[in-house]
């Protein structure tokens, strides 16, 4: 079954929290007003969310780690074998162990900041800034419990299932992601970005057969400044292997996506030289696709690591530093202009510091700035412009 | 008369030239599919010319500066005596003037690029980058020929005139403009930016009593990292003195809206401290106002390079340098994030290098960083915060 909807941006940033979305009208029905726009499903879905800015929790910052942010009220489905509970726990564990092999290379520590909403969910962000090797590393887990308007449950269920349209309410939501972006000091140590993620509507109570849904998303993708193929074709092959163990399909799939998504389309670009990414992932068995959200987590510092701990005492010039720059003011122009969660976080009221810390410690812009055909920084330049087959014999 | 519209996308961007948007379907009428979205008059004429991305011609280099960018063929009224041939003559006068102040306080000189399209249109882009006392100073003239579609043209005419809406064909339209940013490297020079600007819609040919219609737009802001009470009211004095030789109500309007444009809205902060800033500006008599707009571009000399020369050589720490760094990153976000310009010329394919321009040689994004209270941040923390009355006694 193909995908309803290509990407939800519910699931591409988990900071914003505790979203309650029920003051948005119910003029937005998906294939009037929406498709008059040329919009598609999840540009409808953002604009639907995105209206209800004023609704927002304010988070505020907690003293000590709850042991889960899971509601256990309401007698939801939140038992300690829920896919959420389970995911939760899959992603807090995580989050342990890439700051402790992070801080492992480093030799500083991560600085953590817990907060909660009043409605429920919340989150842990962790940053190591000024490190040894990296200049800044955050990684955050987020749950996040919200009212989706009807219009937006609508354009976001499978094309298939029933829609009893008319007769529902406000859709309560469940979401729940590990997100992290780490930018090294060493021009030839590479940036990484992962974010895992998993998304449920309730089914509501008053409408027989209207059924709960849910999604999975995410990607680790490789940010380099300069290309050195041994890293890039281990970073893929790491990606490679966690998706083999579940489909074959995988890899390809989410590779072409990966380079579809972080693309910076005003300077016809890609931001880096790719990974995977997947997104309103429900086509598969949901135990398969929680494990495999969690073989792709856990394949993190294995993909990574290494990489960083082989460039980060290179020693490098002025010129390398430079680029490096030029290189991370287009990971702001990504993020800023482009990227779904980091958009749609910033309009909907979401925790700010959460949702920017993917921001570089330092960038830079030259006014046109054009390497040298042939130059090592033009390698870079000519990867990103032409996506390269990583693994191909 | 009250503006139709608050501003038009057309003005705040004059770098991506020679549109032609009739492309776009017709959908969107305004009041129908662009109110059920909750857009306004501009988004909505955004949202409409944003559609045509692929339509846009593609800039080449000139070796020279033409005497002028204006078409002379098609009996356009591109004569030396009309509007658009005396706005392009101001403003390419104000570009050499304010460069020539710019670099005898440098010492370096300005870099110039002269584009332009095929259709007619084109630009001359300048820029001083790494000099002795700016980081990165740019200042662009542009003309833009395009095609307008239908129901841009409606949502942007004034509302009590005559629609002649189901018969009107895609109407060229002409825009030309000045804009600059100029970034200092001492943390105690402000940042400032200036942009004017004038539109022109053809009366379509085949309608009669189908007006032309004609906007201008503009301002001149300050972004300092530190406040120095006496540069901010010198800075703001001289653009009332500009407002007040036209009508008494231009300052205290245009400063508001000042304030409220350059809102950084997820951190619920202006980017600086203000000046004055005014967009589809024609309820005024056209003379009057390009002399307006006139008086705004030569004020800006007088405003700001006082200031510069002033501070250009106090000393400084690491830390002011940081914090001047942080602010930097602030304006990335802003222009980024929400300028109109910004964000409508890169999603429709200007000339990026001329659009970014405006961005800062270097930014910083540290986490959750917030000044101690009291302390000189914290002052401009609040006066961007608190937007403040520099004039009142």
């Amino acid at each position: 079954m193909p995908n309803a909807c290509v990407s939800c941006p519910v699931f591409s940033c988990v900071s914003y929290s505790s979203i309650s979305l029920s003051q948005a009208t119910s003029s937005n029905r998906r294939g009037s007003a929406c498709n008059n726009l040329a919009f598609s499903g999840w540009k409808c879905r953002r604009q639907i969310f995105a209206r209800a800015v004023g609704a927002i929790e304010k988070e505020s910052a907690m003293a000590e780690k709850p042991g889960t942010f899971l509601r256990d009220s309401e007698g939801e489905p939140s038992g300690t074998n829920s896919v959420r509970a389970r995911f939760e726990k899959m992603i807090r564990k995580a989050q342990d162990d890439v700051c402790v092999a992070v801080e492992a290379v480093d030799g500083h520590g991560f600085r953590e900041d817990v907060w909660s909403r009043p409605g429920g969910g919340g989150g842990i962000s962790r940053v190591l800034q000024d490190g040894n090797v990296w200049e800044k590393a955050g990684v955050n887990v987020s749950v996040v419990y919200g009212n989706m308007p009807p219009e937006a449950y609508r354009a976001a269920k499978p094309v298939n299932s029933p829609d009893n349209g008319s007769r529902l309410g406000s859709i309560p939501f469940f979401a729940a992601g590990i997100s992290s972006v780490m930018h090294p000091k060493n021009p030839f140590a590479p940036t990484v970005h992962f974010n895992y993620r998993y998304f449920e509507t309730d089914a509501p109570k008053d409408v027989e057969g209207a059924p709960r849904q849910w999604w999975f998303g995410g990607g680790t993708d490789l940010t380099p400044s300069y290309v050195f193929e041994e890293d890039v074709k281990h970073f893929h092959m790491v990606q490679k292997q966690a998706c083999d163990k579940f489909d074959p399909s995988f890899y390809p799939r989410f590779k072409n996506w990966c380079d579809d998504y972080f693309f910076i389309k005003h300077r016809g670009e890609r931001r880096g030289l790719g990974g995977i990414f997947f997104d309103d992932l429900n086509e598969n068995d949901q135990e398969m696709l929680l494990a495999f959200s969690t073989e792709c987590t856990n394949s993190v510092i294995p993909a990574y690591i290494p990489i960083v701990e082989k460039r980060k005492d290179m020693p490098f010039t002025e010129r390398h530093k430079s680029w490096q720059q030029l290189r991370r003011g287009r990971y702001v122009e990504f993020n800023l202009v482009y990227d779904r969660g980091t958009t749609f976080g910033l309009k909907t009221g979401g925790r700010i510091e959460s949702i920017l810390m993917s921001l570089p410690l330092t960038a830079r812009w030259e006014y046109d700035h054009q390497p040298v055909e042939g130059s090592e920084e033009w390698k870079l330049l000519d990867a990103c412009i032409n996506p390269k087959e990583w693994l191909q014999p």
